[in-house]
């Protein structure tokens, strides 16, 4: 890392974020199950197989169209552990909150994390709550951690991913992102956006029983499926080959991101879903997805190769294929 | 709550901070296991028995005589998962970072998370790093959470407190909250301070392998020890007497306090644990808690009575009984 200062570019969940993390982070806590790199921590305990995840979330603005700082903190630790195949159960809660912060608007932000509690099925177990002076914190803070077990038969990783592999996209792309930077800058857009904020561990419990060769899940959060992507090629040692066309986007965030000179594949998602599945269990684990409310617009993209290791290539519109690299800085900041 | 804000208040720890755990936050996520109201949550998973808590991490000023903001992290999840009887396990760690804070300061609060980690004996198994603009986060926040297993025979609570209990404090008081109290507002004093900061799980292994009839542990943070045995004699429904000439105080922290006007009982402490314990085994449990470097001066201050329930009294130096109340409000905010 060549800075020596931390930028916005180390919380964008691209390049400098996976340095940041690799390069100065990792190093002093170093241990195999932090070494696992995948969306929650997995270990066993008592014969038992646990993922543990984490997440802050900072977003600005704290409420928009589909929800608030609130869902989306729940939703977001859920998403985590349901990546690594876990049935999350319970999730703890950390507020840090400016002094002068309107009660009213934590008490909604607290009917949005009762919601998407129930929605996925955790409970909502310990917390805590600091307040700073006024301008030590923008607003309000939530991290989220929780904990969830992982069924016998099941074993996820981003570094499961072997060639032949079929890769599908659950749905749209680049629907929160694009939200929460057209609000946040106050642009209006004739066409209505809405953040995708979704607990996906429903669709994912589906997944896992209509396939016993889901290989890798993935939610493509900051930095977007194209970063998500990037993860599992470097992970798996693989190549990965994405057909352009096949890449839902809803024409409002496409209008959107084509206003604001914006790539929708590195635009976060936060109710989206990656997965890499043995190419004769593909049409079975699309159906099962396509069940779910969240996985109606459900689409394979491409599949895992045994060429170009380590790197993502997109067949695009016109007819060519371009590399799609993992984003060096910051794009968006605090979108999640 | 008669306030429409958030106030410093609701983040003291004391009466203010219960009021708005119990009558906002509470209600929205009513579950049995959350209404435990102890240190972590405590839960079973296929015949096991976990622990599981979260605190942020907000201190200001970052570094202080004998840590920071790193090591302070890792040793309060350590500590709310030993006060349940846990053997902690595994930590997340969650940053919140201003631009431009420098990375040399990010490297010496990991080096001190390690440190922390590697003594307690515990493993950083997932992080999440956000970075916000300038002025929009004051310089870093941490969240730990963290996971311990229950060995079997073990059953901690605060509502396990009887009358007839001894209560042992294994140290001295307000060591923290005025090392940090002084150094953020830059007093100098003749005399060195310094926060107690330290992971008590391995003396908490010593306490519940010396005694069968430990009832409750309770590590004395935010509010200090007096709003820990309010807490005790609120959760349990009995009376608590404690002597004012029992605790200890160490003489810098005593002259500070003085100084300062403040009363050590209220500081926070972290490094420090009050137990109830049957009064038959409490010399046993003295006993293996000064085999503890951090419990060289624990001290038998008081017990539980039947009388007075809910309450905490006090017989002072000069021969008297007053009440010892939560605090109402905030004394000393960010100290944690």
């Amino acid at each position: 890392m060549n800075a020596n200062k931390i930028l916005l570019d180390h919380g964008s969940g691209g390049r400098a974020s996976h340095e940041l993390v690799r390069e100065i982070i990792y190093p002093y806590f170093e241990n195999a199950i932090l070494a696992q790199m995948d969306d929650s921590a997995v270990f066993s305990i008592a014969d038992e197989r646990f993922a543990f995840s984490t997440d802050s979330y900072v977003v600005d603005p704290i409420f928009f169209p589909e929800g608030s700082i609130g869902n989306l903190a729940v939703n977001g630790t859920v998403n985590d552990l349901a990546m690594c195949g876990a049935k999350p159960l319970f999730i703890s809660v950390g507020f840090i909150i400016e002094e002068g912060f309107p009660l009213e608007d934590l008490q909604k932000i607290l009917r949005h994390m009762q919601q998407a509690a129930q929605e996925a099925d955790v409970k909502i177990v310990t917390g805590d709550t600091k307040v700073v002076y006024s301008k030590a914190a923008d607003k309000i803070f939530i991290n989220t951690s929780g904990i969830g077990r992982i069924p016998d038969r099941v074993n996820l990783s981003g570094e499961n991913a072997v060639p032949g592999d079929r890769i599908i996209l659950s749905g749209t792309v680049a629907d929160h992102g694009i939200t929460i930077l057209t609000q946040r800058e106050g642009l209006c857009m004739d066409f209505p956006l809405k953040s995708d904020t979704a607990p996906l561990n429903h669709m994912v419990q589906k997944i896992i029983e209509s396939s016993r060769h889901v290989h890798s899940l993935r939610d493509p959060t900051r930095g977007g499926v194209a970063t998500s992507l990037n993860e599992i090629a470097a992970q798996a040692g693989v190549g990965i080959m994405i057909d352009e066309t096949a890449i839902p986007v809803r024409s409002e965030t496409r209008a959107a991101c084509e206003l604001l000179g914006l790539d929708p594949l590195y635009i976060a998602n936060e109710g989206k879903l990656i997965a890499c599945v043995a190419a004769a269990d593909t049409e079975a684990v699309l159906a099962a997805i396509r069940t779910s409310p969240y996985g109606q617009d459900a689409q394979i993209i491409g599949e895992v190769t045994a060429v170009h290791r380590g790197k993502v290539f997109m067949e695009t519109a016109i007819g060519g294929a371009r590399i799609l690299d993992m984003l060096a800085g910051e794009q968006l900041p605090r979108i999640c």
